[in-house]
Formats: C-alpha cells, sequence, structure tokens
C-alpha cells in the first residue's frame, strides 16, 4: 500500500522513525555512560540521555496531534546501528581516553542525523503552517546542535589530546 | 583482539567504514537517480554519484598513506540502511513529487553523517600532525556541506511545494 501521498504524510513517516531513534538513543547513551572515564564526557551523555527521552514525549504528542496512533510502527536502524558500533568500539578499543574519544565521533553522528531530520522537518511542517510543530521541532534541533558545540568542545581541548597521548605511551 | 589502541588507530577504524559507505552510495545515488521525477535533482543525484566514488578514491589514497592494506575490511551500516530507507520511500511514495522531497530528505542525512564523520577524522588528522591529510579531509567536508546547501535551495523554492500541492489534489 502506498502510504506516503504527500509531505504530511512524509513527515508522519520521519517522526515515527525518530520518536523510536530517540527512545532507543535514550537507552544507548544511559548504558555507554558507565564505560566512560572522563567525568565530564560521563556527565554529558547521562543528560544526553534524558534530553533525548524528552525530545521522545514532545514527538509523542506532536505524532498524537497528527492523528497517528500506531507509535512503536517504524523502527529506526540509524540509532539501532549505531548502538551497535558502540558496542563494537568498546570492544575494540584499548584504551579508556580512546574509547571516550571514540564514543565523541559515534555521538556526533547521531546529533549530526537529529539535526538534519529535525531541520527538514520542521520546514515541512512551517510549509503546512502547522506553526506550533514547526516550532518545537526547531526547538528540540537547537538541544541537538548545543550537544553538538560542547561535545566539540570537550574533545578538541581535552579529549582527543589524552587519546593521541595514548598512541605514545 | 583490541585493534583500536590510539587516535591513529580510531582514525583508520572509520576511514575504513568510510570508504565502504562512499562505494556503498555512489551506487545507491546511481540507482535512485533513475526514479527521480525533477530533472533538477535528477542532475544533483548523478553528480553526487560521481562524488562520492572520487572521494572513496581520495580515501583509498589516504588509507593506504596510513599502512591500512584490508580496505574491504569494515562495512558501514549507516550507508546499508540509508539505502535502505531510500527502497522504502520508493515503495511508499504515491506521488514522484513526494518521492523527491523524500529522497532530499535522506540524501541530506547522508551529507550530515558525512560532515560529522569527516570533520571530527579531520581534526584528528590536525592533532596527528599529517596534514595533507587533514586538508584532503576538509575539502571533502566542504564539497558535502555545498551539497546539502544546494539540496535545501532545492526543496524549500521548489520540490517541498510540490510535494505539499499532493496534498489537495
Amino acid at each position: 500500500m502506498k502510504e506516503v501521498s504527500n509531505l504530511k504524510d512524509l513527515m508522519g513517516f520521519h517522526l515515527l522513525s525518530l520518536y523510536d531513534a530517540e527512545l532507543h538513543w535514550s537507552d544507548t547513551l544511559k548504558d555507554s555512560a558507565r564505560a566512560i572515564a572522563s567525568k565530564e564526557l560521563k556527565t554529558i551523555f547521562e543528560q544526553g540521555s534524558k534530553t533525548a527521552a524528552s525530545h521522545a514525549e514532545k514527538l509523542k504528542k506532536i505524532i498524537t496531534t497528527l492523528g497517528k496512533t500506531t507509535l512503536s510502527k517504524r523502527k529506526n536502524l540509524i540509532a539501532k546501528d549505531l548502538a551497535w558500533e558502540i558496542k563494537d568500539l568498546q570492544d575494540s578499543a584499548a584504551d579508556p581516553e580512546v574509547l571516550d574519544a571514540a564514543l565523541i565521533v559515534t555521538q556526533q553522528c547521531m546529533n549530526h542525523y537529529m539535526i538534519a531530520k529535525y531541520g527538514t522537518l520542521s520546514s515541512f511542517a512551517r510549509l503546512l503552517q502547522l506553526e506550533d510543530i514547526a516550532h518545537s521541532l526547531h526547538e528540540i534541533m537547537e538541544e541537538e546542535k548545543k550537544e553538538d558545540v560542547k561535545l566539540t568542545a570537550l574533545a578538541e581541548e581535552n579529549i582527543n589530546i589524552q587519546a593521541k597521548t595514548a598512541l605514545i605511551l
């Protein structure tokens, strides 16, 4: 069945997929925070887990407003596979500082994926004159951007330098 | 075996994964271009396929310089997943303009994923004083950004508006 007939359907398609991603990612961040060496990074991951759960709540409301009822319908493969990449890196990284650097890379991939999706969906909502939804999606995107900036600063000023040092030990 | 002992290893881990992603994505763009209604978007996808192949060539050189020989070693699941999303959308979209809008969303997710990875790897290379590699990775990132900007303009000025119209037909 052709279930995506227009821009509103396409928005629904991606909102359902993002809802699954945020729920999955909230668990992933909570679990991987336990393996983190840097106190500062651990805090960002723990806070990120709560933020992802709050994004899922916001999405649930938006999806209900749009009249979509089957919330668990669409699995998000990106979140599943980036979670798998984290497990892979946890098995492969010999040094805790290198693992911290690795976790930042994967988390920033997730941030950028989210920024791309929320940015586009916010512009879809604006075009469909769903101003409240557009605003809410834009707000989530801004939170993703903030986390990304925070991670870049921590990586460049601290964690990558420690991970580099592992090279010469 | 713990194969990622330092920042250089971590860079190798992601370069191999990106090499697989670029090869896979070059094919995906070439195939999906055939289903595109907009002439302008079709050209961007065809050009994007060639750009992805050229990025794979550049990565091959970098990986060889770093002394990694097993090029096919690491599969990139994100490229595989997004290619699957395109197939899913091709099956689900009832309208050619909606499919065009949908393909832009997925392609921009790939662009953002690439921007995040190449940006980080370029900063790893700079930190490791591998200036030529840092420059080359930064250049690839800039090409990804350019494509992303081009797609946003085309989506907002043309394709999303047509996809919205599908709503009221």
